[in-house]
């Protein structure tokens, strides 16, 4: 017997996605089988008013709607931001966004599209892809570790669940100490495992080297220093390219053995710019994890980089954030 | 109008709890709000063999329970012991025990007593020790950081569940490396924070600044050193002692401002022997945790020392397990 639209309710299989960052904005819908239908962006930097900038990406994000499947089809909508908070739907005082202040953004997006807006933050929402469509897929305890030019994020799940921690602040690994009395961090400590693994930290290693040392080196003559054309000097076998990373490498390795041996995870999924090094960071963190970590451990934990897309993994996290909608605030 | 027997089914209102080490075996009938009706305890090396062991335990345990109100009242027992798995209901391979290889504890006790009973380590029973009766009372996510003898055992709350890990090796603090080319540790790896931090690594700081310095002290006329002796000398203004202390609570902030930095708990609870060592131990542990945590958390963060008493702990934390005891296993 076949059913008709009469005798059984109709499920809505589509989500909204959308990640909000410092250079652009990007938005898409998802399907169940995280599909991404539509997909478009802007610059995030076009409206210096958090007025503007939640009625243009409410209009955009309508119009997309419309051109595709239309409102029925849509369930809820998840957004991604830094500074965010799934707790009171804010975004609170980012230090990488226009805005400045306390910005009641899931209510101000919900009012003007007329749908259940959830809203958690960027570290948050790129391990929420990784559980829902990525490396840590099936799996209960693990972290996920964004290393990028300025800092390291992290976020950890337990028991199966995102561990925010008391006040939202938990993962800050990039401020966990490695060197007591070591680099001067941007957060006012000493010795953040982040003055040395961000790409900003590797930078300072690269000067440090080019200081201390009279080996020749294609460095010296780089312009401008960055991850990849780094990485190509150590292709060549360039010395001193070689020791940067294995300076950084290790004290990654510190950083991320002292993380497995507080949470015991499955695994430790890399994602972030500074990923693109690839053996050369990732040969001297394996080494120093192996040697700093809790032996019984030692084997077992796997590292791995993440397998989706830069492109697509934030939208992606961010609709898996509005199928778990009713798990999170709605703002009513 | 009154409920009599035959109206209402009756509850059982008591659990029994068992705290297994090295030195002793204490065990405990013990009600609703907490309080312990009865305890005893005896020396848990009188049993070289563990089904000797298993059997003097049933049989004194069902003692303790006819002579204070019959198995009527009794719900279920629980068990803390080291190296205890609540995953299988297995002491595995302990350390600290008299018994090697696996051990079905559990289900080798509930057969001789007939009743369910659930099995975990002792970190785990001490976190829910203080979760159910100690300082965490009404905590979601919170750290219990033991210190004692050889090493730092931990256990940490996540949403108000106990974290155990991908293979209940979480918390492994002691573990962390807080000096990448620090002290050699008994696991085999370098600058382990309970190299500094244990009671033997406080008497290893001491004979270093025995040796290095020429400043007199009452330390080296000390036949055995210990936590309390040394703390008293300080009382005295001995400065090597305060020195010997400062060095040691330095090296315990950075590693539990790491903790916190990754997890942001409400509060970290200290137990154990070091903290006999007072205010020597934990003023500069607090001044090495402000200097060292992410700084959003540096006031919020309570760090506390357990309110329980030390012969109550275990047999308390027990207790409360096995309460839960249809959240763990029961090893049918």
């Amino acid at each position: 017997m076949e059913t008709t639209e009469e005798s059984v309710d109709q499920i809505k299989t589509r989500v909204v996605g959308i990640d909000i960052r410092l250079e652009k904005t990007t938005y898409g819908i998802v399907d169940i089988r995280g599909d991404i239908v539509a997909q478009d962006y802007f610059d995030t930097a076009e409206y210096p008013d958090v007025n503007d900038f939640v009625t243009a990406l409410a209009e955009k994000v309508l119009v997309l709607i419309e051109e595709n499947g239309g409102h029925e089809s849509i369930r809820s909508i998840g957004i991604s931001a830094p500074s965010a908070s799934s707790v009171t739907g804010c975004i609170e005082n980012a230090a990488n966004l226009p805005w400045k202040g306390v910005i009641p953004l899931a209510a101000m997006f919900r009012d003007r599209v007329g749908m259940a807006v959830a809203l958690a933050n960027d570290a948050h929402i790129t391990a929420l892809a990784e559980k829902a469509y990525g490396s840590a897929h099936g799996m209960k305890d693990f972290v996920v570790v964004s290393i990028s030019h300025g800092g390291l994020g992290s976020c950890f799940y337990s028991n199966g669940m995102p561990h925010l921690g008391n006040e939202g602040f938990a993962g800050e690994v990039g401020h966990t100490c490695v060197n007591i009395d070591g680099r001067q961090c941007g957060c006012g400590n000493r010795g953040c495992l982040e003055t040395y693994c961000s790409k900003k930290g590797l930078l300072t290693t690269v000067q440090e080297l080019l200081e201390e040392s009279d080996e020749p080196s294609l460095l010296s003559e780089m312009r401008e220093l960055d991850i990849l054309p780094i990485a190509k000097c150590c292709d060549k076998g360039d010395k001193l390219a070689i020791e940067a990373f294995r300076r950084t490498g290790s004290m990654l390795g510190v950083g991320l053995a002292n993380y497995a041996s507080i949470l015991n995870p499955e695994a430790i999924i890399l994602t972030g710019d500074m990923t693109m090094a690839g053996k050369w960071l990732m040969k001297p963190m394996r080494q120093a994890f192996k040697e700093h970590v809790f032996p019984n451990i030692r084997h077992s934990t796997r590292i791995l980089v993440s397998i989706l897309k830069e492109g697509e993994r934030d939208v992606l996290g961010a609709s898996a954030l509005a199928w778990d909608v009713k798990e999170y605030s709605l703002f009513k």
